[in-house]
């Protein structure tokens, strides 16, 4: 059976910095496309965000990745030139390409078929609410 | 020609800790398919080890790499809240975050088309061994 | 409408360490393709340079990341023994398995699609001028 490729957009609300969970989102686009095996890929279409696959279980792992990251990245280093929107700006840039913004997850049997713990995480790295908008292209047969 | 899409899972025991070269076991899955040219998606269905594409000649790199990680990310760091199994959770959970679960690899000429001295990694980010499942799906003509 | 794949080669020559803006390049193999709906994979086939996306209008970010990345990874440091190349050698194998060697992109209205501010960035992480390969896969209908 030839392949084919559909394509959607997903658009959430963050609440700021932190991991939000788009698992049910992205599984919505699967099924929605019609496609039984293949490969789903996420892509957040900003600089200042991430997807990360992650821990599902417990809301401590999140707590942990974010604190983990603060302390590396430093909101207003004295490092960075690029200031345009207050102390959190370029440090969201470099947590975006420590991050990524790109994800590529396996499709099987007409559904997102990740391991056991795995869920798909937005990483808002800014401070503020942020609406986003990721890109979801599954190709499979 | 039109493209088909072909999924296979690979099973690894990892010894603890550390890169395991796994590139003979994606190339196998690549061959198997019979495609000629396309894409491997390779995605660890966990979320305490990662897959990175690294030098496959000198060993002291793999070692280097272990060693740099280790120290950037501690074991027990007093910001962890999540340490249900050990000293070594967390910080492995902060690890696959930091270097991903999934890879997207080219295939040419019916293989694995890697530059010369890349090699395909499955990192183990807990102390002890254990047994990893990947999920790999060749697309292409 | 089945789907198709079309790989090409995109060479780039780098001045040196810091971000290069590839997008123009991959643009045109995108093009170039004949793909309208789809996923465009850019691979670069080496283990010392890396690909990104980040912001593509204010240079000071790409200088904030270099100067970020430079620090947190210092060359020669006492903990590498692999210094075959001299001492940003291994410090660019540990920023390779960071940034990553592989992006996929989304392809939408037969051209690449990335949102407003984004833009695909080769990190080159060696301090010395490289020729650097990327293959270019584009997978859709």
């Amino acid at each position: 059976m030839s392949t084919r490729c559909v394509q959607s957009t997903v658009e959430v609300h963050t609440p700021g910095r932190g991991l939000h969970d788009v698992t049910a989102r992205v599984r919505d686009s699967v099924r929605a496309s019609g496609i039984a095996t293949g490969t789903a890929h996420v892509f957040a279409l900003h600089t200042s965000c991430g997807l990360v696959v992650s821990e599902n279980a417990d809301p401590d792992v999140r707590g942990d990745l974010e604190r983990w990251l603060s302390r590396l990245v430093t909101d207003g280093d004295a490092i960075f030139a690029h200031d345009a929107e207050g102390p959190d700006d370029m440090a969201a840039h470099v947590r975006s390409a420590l991050t990524g913004v790109s994800l590529v997850l396996p499709v099987a049997d007409g559904t997102l078929s990740l391991g056991t713990w795995q869920g798909v995480f937005l990483w808002e790295h800014r401070t503020a609410p942020h609406r986003r908008s990721m890109r979801v292209t599954v190709t499979g047969a």
